[in-house]
């Protein structure tokens, strides 16, 4: 299991309309531990070089390295605890430019900072926005290990009373 | 565990260079189990209607969903045991245009079929090439779960003696 350190008490939940372009965020960090470094491998990518010591030594990575969808779902788990992404209804619907740039390594620590780069109101009529949020996840070097853009869909606030007599006005 | 249909014997080792524009490949299928979802959630994406039959009926997707990323993380499986990225070096660079389309529910049973949609022998002087490949999920309907254009970095064939020769006249 992922030794997080966070519980996701940190963020509030916010609705589409509490999101501001340029509002960053950072989660807590979470090990990769070799255990479960080679657990997931075994499971979801086995190739040599994310198996075996002297596979990963002869690789690239020059030595055993996590599986690059491994640190994908550990973004998503610190994005979790962090409780930044925990709104009234917050679903992923894509991802955009995602580029693994160093290799992430057996006790390797890495967290995720976000910031919104886009928020448009959904056009279709329901009361959903979308937004456009750029993710870095960062090494205890402070080394981008792989970045991303996250399309979410986000639900709007209900309309009150107020806004209802107003639209109508 | 995953029990996939295919064990890395259907696709033979191919270089940069033996692949073509066009190409199409399909791997083995793999069946979502509860136990398997479930866990990937408790570990990586621990969201209600990812962990909780109750939150996941209430929820957009209708019941409880497998997280997107264990679609992905499965998406891997598949092509490693297919043997089609079984290069002499070939290494996922990136994503691009990741959408989820559909939800993964458990018992469903998931397959991928790719097309090579870009190739570029590497313009700073490495053997490599560039591939992009058009991945898409598919599940036992016919419902395409997930799509993504997966940029790899593949091992160009060692120059001959004659290559070498050539270059030199």
């Amino acid at each position: 299991m992922i030794a997080s350190t966070m519980n996701g008490a940190r963020y509030p939940e916010r609705y589409f309309d509490e999101w501001n372009l340029g509002d960053r965020f950072v989660t807590g960090s979470a090990a990769i531990t070799r255990e479960e470094a080679l657990e997931f491998a075994q499971r979801y990518d086995p190739q040599p070089f994310h198996l075996d010591d002297a596979a990963g030594a002869a690789s690239v990575f020059g030595g055993l390295a996590a599986s690059g969808w491994m640190t994908g779902a550990v973004t998503m788990r610190l994005i979790v605890d962090s409780g930044v992404m925990r709104g009234p209804g917050i679903l992923g619907a894509g991802i955009d430019d995602l580029r693994w740039l160093a290799p992430v390594y057996p006790g390797d620590v890495l967290r995720v900072e976000g910031e919104v780069i886009g928020l448009s109101p959904n056009p279709n009529g329901k009361r959903l926005g979308r937004m456009r949020v750029r993710l870095v996840t960062i090494n205890q070097d402070g080394t981008p290990v792989m970045t991303q853009i996250a399309n979410l869909s986000a639900v709007m606030r209900p309309a009150t009373r107020f806004d209802q007599l107003t639209a109508l006005a």
